[in-house]
């Protein structure tokens, strides 16, 4: 089954092409600055990669740009739209009404405009993607992937925020988590690396990527997540804060005469490594600067390698030990300086990183020493994958009810 | 030495005369209400405690009042002034200058003054004791002892917000902690309890009480605490929020209309154990409603319980292991239901609560099961003995420097 993953941003359409049963990525590709003079379409895989300018003035205007280049480019992987059978959309945010991916109707369209509240750029482009699907493929099946859904295991202890529960209740201020497709990608994975059944393993997975997350896998089951109401919770991150003093959000406001969307714009995209480094949000950069000498770098390195170090610890407390801390997404695949710093001195937790694996590059791999109680894993995620196999199982399975 | 320990809050005058060679409290009371109609001062200790309606316009003529009654009062504890020979003050901030206790002069007036900008209630109103006592008693040396010098060890990976640093340099934005005395006097207690010397152990704190912060204090030196610019940050509390996605003080802000000083005031007030429970912020009340089938004041018990769990294993994360974890004040010293609830489940990381010892009441005690490798220790909280003892050394010293 031939899938189109879609992943709609404000203003930016990621997809591709996967066959299912194949585990192949057939075609891909982005349109940037969608609604913008200058936007453009990059598609193709590896070497084969082109970067078009292209007037896009819209998310249908892009869909329609995608679908042609599917079919008419040089080097066009399908022949007509028929031959998608499917398609899968990333949502950010399923709130309380969906804790598992559901084939697409009139009423999840509903429900997933009604939580733009929650998440008011994700899930508004989530839609505009939906509907440029439904008029350029009226008839091909759509299913929904949040990345909140595989965070509704989560006990009410671990989803409650310590506020006046009247704002749960009129506003549904909980924990939603996000990233939830990549843990619940990585965390099955682990299993087959380790070559153990998910519901007998309690695992840390940490996403660590521009976004940064870590959740509590216990047996199989999610029981914390470090990302709260919005993704701006939990661990520092190339430009967001994660968790800090609320206190701090009135005195910057008060001191630096900022509106309520001015301080989120500080927090979200001004702060974390970019904020503390003042050199970049990307690691490798914030790296270089501080084996150059940069002191602020270099304390970029040690806040953030804390940050995950004590998460490690919460989430150990949380279930009671831990087998295996699984890494993922550019920091967590790439960067060996990180993990030297993250893992320094848990020896005594039974966690001791090989050095030797830690420095080897590779895909799906162990890099925790022989005698570690505790396994460290690295997986390369991959949601779109993820979303693309949902979408397989959900329309094969009303498929097969269809024809009952 | 007799010192008197003065504790000032907005619009309160707390003091306790203390004989520091006998570890003897000589007076003690509080004036509550100070500059409103119906102030009223409490003197005497236990069975002999009176209340008594007072008019005091400020803290100046409450100062009068206290001093009053400890001379003239039916059981004064002392004949004249003249008996009172150091005064300990609490202070809440000392920002970046004081990490020890100091003899009070212009130059640590005025640093106190600077500083009230990060606590402006509790710094304005230690100056008003602070001038209230150089009126009375001019002749009397004074000693500062700052909530937060202790946490002056704080390493920057610790004490920094990922946020963009220029806040860091122009406002001072960090961590600073808080209950930094009770924090210092029972891990020098547990020490003593341990037989071991402090140097040689890897502590962590818990101040449970309706102000809540844990620290991680290795070989002596504070290493982590979770108060940060202000004690709002981190622990669930009785009414305070602690760390949270810091994206919902804007959201609540625009959805309920509230200005900066509202929201602080819902964080820090209405929220935590109270919020919640919907019942009180006294941990007791919470019980009794919880053991009545409250469902949310049970939910307040797991999540307060889950927030202290939490930071238990990150601290074990940041010091790689621990020897004893430590409780302290209201809840961590009374509620043998909450501490179970802390410890359920720590059995794999060598944390054994022993059931029978836990239900027990007394004094400094172990509460660890024999088979337990992490020491659990009650130490009932003494700031105020504290204090007296800071005073009295700093003074002991000036006057041998003076008359050498």
């Amino acid at each position: 089954m031939n899938v189109l993953v879609i992943n709609a941003g404000s203003s930016s359409l990621k997809y591709q092409l996967v066959h299912v049963e194949n585990h192949a990525v057939i075609a891909k590709g982005i349109c940037e600055r969608v609604g913008s003079a200058n936007a453009f379409h990059k598609h193709g895989i590896d070497e084969n990669e082109v970067v078009i300018d292209a007037q896009m003035a819209d998310h249908d205007a892009a869909m329609a740009l995608v679908l042609d280049s599917l079919i008419n480019s040089d080097d066009a992987p399908i022949k007509s739209l028929d031959e998608i059978d499917a398609i899968g959309h990333r949502i950010v945010q399923g709130g309380k009404y969906f804790d598992k991916s559901v084939l697409i109707d009139d009423d999840v369209i509903e429900k997933i405009d009604e939580l733009a509240e929650l998440a008011p750029l994700h899930n508004k482009a989530a839609l505009m993607g939906i509907r440029a699907c439904q008029k350029h493929m009226p008839n091909i099946p759509m299913v929904a992937v949040f990345d909140t859904s595989f965070f509704q295991t989560l006990p009410p202890k671990a989803y409650m925020y310590p506020l006046p529960y009247e704002y749960y209740e009129k506003y549904a201020i909980r924990k939603y988590g996000a990233h939830g497709t990549s843990h619940r990608y990585i965390s099955e994975r682990a299993a087959v690396v380790l070559d153990e059944p998910l519901e007998d393993l309690k695992l840390i997975t940490c996403h660590l990527g521009n976004g940064c997350s870590m959740s509590a896998i216990d047996h199989g089951v999610a029981v914390d997540t470090s990302m709260g109401l919005t993704p701006l919770d939990g661990l520092m991150m190339g430009t967001r804060c994660g968790a800090i003093d609320p206190a701090i959000v009135p005195f910057l406001m008060e001191h630096e005469n900022l509106t309520t969307s001015e301080v989120n714009d500080v927090m979200n995209k001004k702060s974390g490594l970019l904020g503390i480094s003042g050199v970049s949000n990307d690691l490798r950069s914030v790296r270089d600067a501080s084996e150059g000498g940069n002191e602020r770098a270099q304390l970029a390195y040690d806040m953030y390698s804390n940050s995950v170090k004590k998460y490690i610890g919460a989430y150990i407390a949380v279930m009671g030990g831990v087998d295996a801390i699984v890494l993922t997404a550019g920091v967590g695949e790439n960067c060996e300086k990180m993990r030297r710093m993250i893992f320094a001195g848990l020896q005594p937790l039974g966690i001791i990183l090989d050095e030797e694996k830690n420095r080897q590059r590779g895909f799906e791999r162990e890099i925790s020493a022989d005698n570690s109680a505790v396994k460290i894993i690295i997986i390369p995620t991959n949601e779109e994958y993820m979303i693309a196999l949902d979408t397989f199982r959900i329309v094969e399975e009303s498929e097969i009810d269809r024809d009952i």
